[in-house]
């Protein structure tokens, strides 16, 4: 039996895969919801609301309302709210749960002469936006990426992730931007204040040991692997730091 | 005076700066015609066709002829056909000079499941294509990219080069391309055999330390930067190997 009240719990790979439902993950927040745990899904899709996260959720039976996610998205305003204030002038390359989420804060938009420069993965890119955004740069502009996922699973295969999309800027400029998303602490310590659990009472529950898993030992959290997405048993050899407990599917998570 | 009989030339920043006319590089080109000595304009510029940059060296009274220009477009055809033969499926992302150079041998042209993946500056990429292309690659395609700049000047500043627009297809599946263009061996082997003078009688002409000087240095042949474009003088004092000659003008340059 575990005490933790607190769930930080990873989407794609761990509560669905792709548009498939995973049963074990409905019963595993049912499980939540009964014995009066904590939760709050955190992810690095930054295309989606909250609100359209958790309709999906439902629809699989698993029970969600928007205040039950935190996005990248959400996070990286969040972060240029504290870091740079509201009166700042942004750029942005994304998709509408980025453009919701900045849009949330009082920051103006522009096209040029940015002082902070905001990539989430675009399915729309252009070379044009690519331009502004390395012009901005250029210019001095704070670069931001949502998240640094390379590749995206799909039912076509793996497509481009937003990493593969901020290269591009990063490459040509010779600038590096800041990462928000796992497995970056900054999203982490922003999910801890909004779940409202402490540190030790906490515990990260995802599928992939690269994003998920390490951003819970960066944050010096427990973490749970389930093994039903992208890291196999056989990758957790490799790793000099193990995730506290590794699990085959979520049914095997004792509360 | 000078005993070289074959000049390899540089365009932008050598002969004209965007759509500047440089005075000098007009005198210099009949110089060398006047003297019936042998020129080639070599560029890593993959998205005009030879006709158009010989019509746009035209305009600036730079005599040249289609046949005059060797582009990293015909140079990765070029080596497509060496490397793996005219009989493979080639999916492309890049621009009409890209394009007329493979629609030039006999390759096959496919969306998916390609031998070989191609890429040039394309300002109307899009996610779609970048998908494709890592598709391919994550297929086991053969990833050849026409050049590595990373950065391409405008009146506007500096836009995204190919070089950065290749790193998408590179971070996302982690498989590095072949580059064809300057500073790679590949084009100036390719060079040497379309001007037909042997190594030690042609000479490399060009602005960019990094891209036309080393071309020339690592093929093993003489340069002449000038400092017309990109290298200034005080930038070539950190480089350990110099350039053969150096000069601030081609009116410098005694025939």
């Amino acid at each position: 039996m575990h005490t933790y009240k607190g769930y930080l719990i990873d989407l794609d790979g761990t509560m669905y895969k792709g548009e498939e439902k995973i049963d074990a993950a409905s019963r595993f927040v049912h499980s939540l919801v009964n014995n009066n745990l904590h939760y709050l899904f955190v992810t690095n899709n930054s295309s989606r609301t909250p609100k359209q996260v958790a309709e999906k959720l439902n629809q699989m039976d698993i029970p969600a309302k928007p205040e039950h996610v935190f996005t990248t998205s959400m996070a990286t305003a969040n972060y240029i709210e504290e870091k740079l204030g509201a009166d700042v002038k942004v750029f942005m390359i994304g998709e509408e749960g980025l453009e919701e989420a900045l849009q949330s804060k009082e920051f103006t938009f522009v096209d040029e002469d940015a002082d902070v420069v905001v990539m989430g993965i675009d399915r729309n890119i252009t070379y044009e936006k690519l331009a502004k955004a390395c012009l901005s740069v250029r210019g001095g502009a704070t670069f931001i990426s949502t998240n640094g996922d390379v590749a995206l699973p799909t039912e076509r295969g793996l497509m481009p992730g937003n990493g593969s999309l901020t290269s591009v800027v990063e490459v040509s400029t010779g600038v590096k931007a800041t990462y928000i998303g796992k497995p970056e602490a900054i999203i982490v310590n922003q999910a801890l204040e909004v779940i409202g659990t402490s540190l030790e009472e906490t515990v990260m529950v995802g599928d992939n040991y690269q994003t998920d898993i390490l951003a819970g030992i960066r944050a010096k959290m427990d973490t749970i692997i389930v093994h039903t997405g992208v890291t196999l048993k056989e990758h957790l050899v490799k790793e000099k730091v193990q995730p506290t407990w590794s699990i085959d599917s979520l049914d095997d998570w004792k509360f």
